[in-house]
């Protein structure tokens, strides 16, 4: 969280997905069912937009991203992206796919716990948001699809080369990127990009049960997890026990720490404060 | 191994666990099952202590870290440990939790195969100890629970966000370290975290018979084996594939390779001498 | 693909296994059925020399790694070469560990991607052969063996401590290269190793099938896709996402993207030209 701000103003409205808030719980509904909510320039853009502002807020203590409809996400359009790619400069197209690529860093980086409810399809860049959620849970409905070498670019999109190999394997990731073939829930689960697995009738009460949950929880120590988890993948092991040795005795000064020793010695459930 | 010594005398008595030895296996017995094996401030001291000593007395090949009555470790104290540090100076927090990370690390780094035998529950502290031991022989009564937000702390403590990613991949870590819920044996197998799973009454006999086999291999190859290992997850693959041939060059000077020759051409099994 | 090249002649006749070419996939088969496929210092230097000049040649879009009669290969011939290396000097040592290593890092840096298909035993560097492939299909004799320790060597050949971890995790890795124990085709289905799995009498057709795909895909996607993949196991997040944007602006400005865009317009496959 970071709650210093300057001149810029808070956006109230979204024009390119829904966004709701409710008790903590900040859910984004991707909302272009006809087209199974493939993506548009402006959708990244408000994603980007959404995920810069979130931890500045202080409002928010989940996130729940979702589609309309019969699926999750398509992907970028292929009409209003991949035709439009075509005409593009060299340097547009750079503009392009970093942003799409920053939309990956702000929901890693984003101190906000984010869930992905998926149903249906997550295809191409639907199944990279997925992958960058720290918890996807999955209706029996649900599918990936890293699709990207059946257009013509590399399976390496967004982050999806670096992120699938820490979840699934070397293997296993190398087959997904590489053939871009469509697998379902169950084989999505024995990979390990499930974190859990419900018929689709309860996808919604589940993930606003795990929202709750995380809303409700030591939201400073579900942070510094979600930080150190993100940032120790890419460090070694000397470092990373020094960053958790500080992560620690930082939080250890906290009130939530406090609370917990407090609840136990009354033997109540504890009231998380989240500082 | 380091057998170079100055004037540093070795621990005869360990007061905070029990350690015995037996050809060439050393046993730590965690033994305060009236409080399921909960660390003390002496505990974790005693066992930084001997695991720096350990590589340097040259008589352990095979070192076992087990739990004396109904489960593994429950972690550390509520009372003595969670209730002192409530009343600690930010110094002498990050004393505490430098020498819990460094616990952690001495395991990686200690040149001496490490044996996890756990039974009934590993919780926090005692979860991520299984965590850094190179096998874990789980009994079907054992249990994780990564419990550190439930205590108002980071998922991340010694190290745990670092390994546990390492093992079980990052959707799969983040689910147990954000929730901190308890895994029953099965999944912890599943997710990747069992080395063997056996039934509670083959625990003891399981863990001996791989401490037997650890302590009777050739011990400077599996030394090697654990230091690369450890040293190459943070490593590219260039410097990986060096560090290997520097290696293996090294050990194709060793008695022992030369003696699996022999054994092979005589028909007999080889005896290792570990050097 | 570098098809740069000055005064250096392609090799024409490989003398230490056998290659055929057909349709764009090249199919190394070693071929010492009455040593199980055993390597020597000769097939080493040819596996090496074939995999620099491969990427070169711009024919081949796939490469097909197999073995003849009963099994995969069964390692480092005993006679031929640990006999042999048992008589080296530590600078001979070094040459020939470095060279065994230069064909894992050649594999995983060749743009085309690479089939090994497994029946029977695939034994230390013939086990470490099949995991530095991009994809291993399994038939169901198929058994890995990475038993450097029971030669008294170290686990860490050929890179298999940095790429074993990484496929399968750090326990299961563990426990394959300290303890050098034959696993059967399922257990490695279990822990990750198998991209496919069939019945012996399917392999063949299954491995033609995949090298068929992958040649006559989009070659440079797929180039792109392993060499991402290769290149951010040991990256950071914001590195690898600035490395992906990068990529797939180029591809963008691809004949294939386009490809694909007139093919979808015109409800046709698309004609893949790997540029």
């Amino acid at each position: 969280m970071s709650p210093f701000r300057g001149s810029v103003p808070f956006t109230e409205d979204w024009e390119h997905f829904r966004v709701t808030r409710a008790d903590g719980v900040a859910t984004v509904t991707l909302d272009r069912p006809e087209k199974l909510n493939a993506l548009t320039f402006s959708s990244y853009a408000d994603l980007r937009d959404l995920l810069t502002e979130l931890p500045h807020r202080g409002d928010t203590r989940a996130l729940v991203l979702r589609g309309e409809g019969r699926g999750f996400c398509s992907g970028g359009d292929v009409d209003e992206i991949i035709g439009a790619t075509l005409e593009m400069r060299p340097d547009e197209l750079l503009d392009f796919t970093r942003m799409t690529g920053q939309v990956v860093r702000a929901m890693r980086e984003c101190p906000v716990p984010i869930v992905a409810a998926v149903h249906g399809i997550a295809a191409g860049a639907g199944s990279v948001l997925a992958l960058a959620a720290d918890f996807r849970v999955l209706a029996r409905s649900a599918r990936f699809a890293f699709l990207f070498t059946k257009v013509g670019l590399a399976g390496a999109d967004m982050g999806a080369a670096y992120l699938l190999p820490r979840l699934v394997g070397l293997g296993n990731a190398t087959k997904l990127l590489m053939l871009g073939d469509t697998i379902d829930a169950a084989s999505a689960d024995r990979y390990g990009l499930a974190s859990e697995l419900v018929p689709d009738e309860e996808l919604d009460g589940t993930v606003a049960a795990l929202a709750r949950r995380l809303a409700d929880g030591p939201a400073f120590a579900l942070a510094q997890t979600k930080a150190l988890l993100t940032q120790e993948l890419d460090m070694g092991l000397a470092s990373s026990v020094e960053l958790e040795a500080m992560t620690q005795a930082l939080l250890m000064k906290s009130a939530d720490y406090a609370e917990f020793h407090a609840a136990f010695k009354e033997k109540r459930a504890p009231e998380w404060r989240g500082r």
